[in-house]
């Protein structure tokens, strides 16, 4: 299993907003969205053995938590558009608890630290970082987790709490990338190691 | 200089389409829109040293070639739709030869076989490929040009005339991606060895 749980910053946390400007009204949510892209779409498929946990952390109504599990996940397509309008279907779900919105999608208030709390338990956690290790001397095991911001680093608590599950920091390459060419460069390596 | 022709099969080559359905009435104009992110998007602005031509071969007036010239573009964002109207922009553009449309964004209907003829006599040519070298073992010069196809492989008459100017083969790992995902390998795969 890869999981890749990216934080948004300010991504909106109700469904009140238009998928006409995504960029411009939804806290950056459009970053989220392309990583939903890199994380499953393959040429002939989806990657089945994906998790994608998307963080929204904006107004007005942090956290909610959404998760798309690729073995399961149905209607999803590669544009931003859609997958836009998949996430503000979950975000309309009222409930207690993960609540299963479409097939694969699931929406939560779960915070930053229960997220880490629950999937530390059972897969190794990986930082991404500009100052961390050459990704491609990294050997993974069967179950790894890759935590990353949006367009914004993690800040000084976030990046405490990470720290307390000894994530491997790991590096790209020379250079700064977005998150979702993150995300695509992680599964090229993964797959290349598999 | 990094180079990329994006071969759009069946890409609108009218601005007749909506920007709010980008999937579905343009032909997968919106693969050729998230090779444009890929190509030129870093976390701290643009790649300068980046040059994409999208071979726009849709109904209902092919070929339209749009050069998008990451040393001169402005107004280029990372959402898809914005990117669309920016196309959109230059499919409206009349007049004979290569106009510019915006800084930085030129159309023609200067055709495939023209395309490869003028870029290949300043730079090595690159075909993405299954069956090609792992492009971490390939050297690369100061000049790259890289072919590929959207959603549709290059056709066999459109390999043949690649293959003309003597390509190098390289491919990206074990699976076929997406077209978008292969520009970001392939810059992370040159920033690495520049």
């Amino acid at each position: 299993m890869r999981r890749f749980i990216v934080l948004g910053h300010r991504a909106i946390t109700s469904a009140e907003f238009k998928l006409d400007d995504l960029c411009g009204s939804t806290g950056r949510l459009d970053i989220l969205l392309r990583c939903v892209n890199s994380a499953f779409f393959l040429s002939h498929g989806i990657r089945k053995d994906v998790e994608i946990v998307l963080m929204l952390l904006g107004e007005p109504s942090p956290p909610k938590t959404i998760r798309i599990d690729g073995s399961e996940v149905k209607y999803l397509n590669p544009d931003e558009r859609s997958t836009a309008a998949l996430i503000r279907n979950a975000l309309l779900q009222k409930g207690e608890g993960e609540r299963r919105c479409s097939p694969g999608i699931y929406v939560s208030e779960r915070d930053y630290s229960e997220v880490l709390s629950n999937v530390s338990k059972e897969s190794k956690m990986y930082y991404l970082k500009e100052d961390g290790q050459d990704i491609r001397d990294v050997a993974f095991g069967e179950d790894s987790t890759f935590v990353l911001g949006d367009d914004q680093d993690l800040s000084e608590l976030e990046e405490s709490v990470l720290m307390a599950y000894e994530p491997k920091k790991i590096s790209l390459g020379p250079i700064s990338y977005h998150a979702d060419h993150c995300v695509t460069l992680v599964n090229n390596e993964l797959d290349r190691k598999q």
